[in-house]
């Protein structure tokens, strides 16, 4: 992996990631594909609304169908039909948020699948191994995700042991030998506290990984805190490295981030939201539940050129949520990963035109038409 | 509409419905859109699997978003976004079977919405005029579907009173003024009586209607007992009009009924199984939550040429029907409606060259290869 800083408005950044599944342009939104899909698209609406690269999660694909399965297939790009780069986390935040029975040591940690109750171990090593077997182009190391509130000390405790997992992850790959193709992002924790935000930055850049994400953040903290804590970060991780900010998150923190130097994202909202009958769009959020739209036979979001809002009305779609149809399901999910990929490639397009700012500023203008209609 | 017959082969006939929104050749199969959607596929999907037509629900459009909506949207196809052809049936089937509270009179019949227990009245005239609403290119006479068994003496008195409603929606059809775009179709009914179905299949082809059903059968009765009634039925109606076998079925009774000269049929099967993981194949059913598939890394369906057999494996299908992924609905139904296209546009071209009888013996022998799969 090569990431390629093409130009910084204030510290906005636009540049390419080059992987051998092809090139991602930065900023880059990741749909989530969980459990080896995206739920409700298919693989080429993915290339449609513009994906260029997806995240797959460890710990469900460990768990089910396992990684045998996998391998089997010939890795998760041709197990799943998506042959454009994709990323995995490590398995850590489901680990802490899904399981039972976690049991938490410097040696790894211990869980109960959530889907059967099996126990298994995942380590530093274990999930480098995993998802060699994925064959992910970027993959994560584990960490420990702090809730939130945390204290200082426990976050601390826990920000020290992720760095030290951080370096058994990267001695392993050494040891092991990680396939040219794969490539792996460190995780800077440090909860709410600047000072540990800024030791476990220093600590990462000097290990010298491939990439760094920002963990821990969009777990409940206020956004000012999120933001702070971002630009802590991004003032330290090395400008010729991509970051990559976990979870997040809204329209708005996407692009409060961007102008944080922040170069990636994931999030479950365009396509939870989506499914939920919450559409985003340029005027901002719009319930495809209410009345208001019994009758309206305008697109869901006039501005957008996707599949559903060329086809389709608000009316129909109403129709459809109302209807519990499967369809409806689709249409939003299209629309709304549309919306995402549209707002980081227009970011990009104003961070290269050195006007980032003033955009930002007109597109969170227009989010608040609606804000009201919004569930 | 214009049905024009191009060829027989023994009683199996090809031919080409035309309408003003398109050719439809036959034998066809039209997907069943209940609520205004084909579940868990779109319109351009359902263009891409081979669909001409597909089938409207009068009693669920009806009740919901209601003629208002859709008459506001510019009719069904422009509100669903299908601009080929549809046919609606006239509800009376599913105020049969869905609905509570069912008050049958000469007069129509009076029932409780399965959605919020509201009381409604179909008459005749009235479903005339709601399909007038739907814009439908083809519509239906409101009937009684007998349920099976049934007696003599109340499929008798059943049939006569579904005579006299026929009439009257010509009646009202012609008083009224229908578009040119939209034609009307009668139903025979009569059980499982020969002499009942010989009656009405009689008399409404006295009256003259622009194609015939034949309904009230795939409720529960025999299997020979289905065929033998279709026989009986395509026996007396006029060659020139195409025959619509109602709700049917298997492919098997789709390839027994073609030879018994039917030229259309509808049927929730291929969406329904595909749903419930139950994929038609060349070589039978096959479950795809089997254990089986586990690590099967060929196709659904080696000789299939849709999306899902082109990109993804049993494996990866299973894997998506054992995690819930709704993808796994998505890819299923674009496979067993391209399945089900595939099968009456082979019978079609098989027909066409007077290959009909050995065609259908070499698809049959085929679908028991995998048989013991089924669920």
């Amino acid at each position: 992996m090569k990431f390629t800083l093409l130009h910084r408005d204030g510290n906005a950044r636009a540049g390419i990631i080059s992987t051998d599944r092809g090139e991602v342009p930065t900023p880059i939104f990741m749909p989530v594909g969980t459990q080896g899909a995206v739920k409700a698209i298919e693989p080429r609406e993915l290339e449609e609304v513009g994906a260029r690269i997806i995240l797959g999660n460890t710990y469900h694909l460990y768990l089910r169908p396992g990684t045998k399965v996998i391998e089997a297939a010939g890795g998760l790009h041709r197990f799943s039909g998506w042959d454009h780069p994709i990323l995995t986390d490590s398995g850590g935040y489901q680990v802490f948020s899904l399981s039972e029975l976690r049991d938490l040591t410097e040696e790894g940690v211990q869980f109960k699948s959530h889907l059967d109750g099996s126990l298994h171990l995942f380590t530093p090593e274990k999930v480098v191994d995993i998802q060699r077997s994925l064959g992910s182009d970027i993959m994560m190391v584990l960490d420990e995700c702090t809730p939130y509130p945390c204290d200082e000390g426990y976050a601390a405790r826990s920000g020290a042991m992720t760095l030290r997992w951080a370096e058994r992850c990267r001695v392993h790959a050494a040891r092991t030998g990680l396939p040219e193709s794969q490539s792996m992002f460190a995780i800077v924790q440090g909860s709410v506290y600047e000072s540990l935000r800024e030791q476990s930055a220093r600590a990462l850049t000097h290990m010298e990984f491939d990439g760094y994400a920002i963990g821990g953040l969009s777990v409940g903290e206020p956004e000012h805190l999120m933001y702070r804590m971002t630009e802590v970060c991004t003032a330290i991780l090395p400008a010729e490295r991509p970051r990559y900010l976990m979870g997040v998150g809204t329209p708005e923190n996407i692009l409060e981030s961007i102008e944080r130097g922040v170069d990636m994202f994931d999030c479950v909202l365009p396509t939870r939201n989506g499914r939920n009958a919450v559409l985003f769009t340029r005027e901002g959020k719009l319930n495809m539940r209410n009345a208001a739209s019994a009758f309206d036979f305008s697109p869901p979001d006039p501005g957008c050129s996707c599949y559903t809002c060329r086809h389709f009305t608000r009316a129909y779609l109403r129709h459809l949520f109302k209807s519990r149809e499967i369809l409806a399901l689709q249409l939003a999910t299209i629309h709304n990963l549309t919306f995402y990929l549209w707002l980081v490639q227009s970011a990009r397009e104003a961070i290269l035109q050195d006007s980032y700012a003033g955009w930002k500023s007109r597109v969170l203008e227009g989010f608040s038409a609606q804000a009201t209609e919004a569930s």
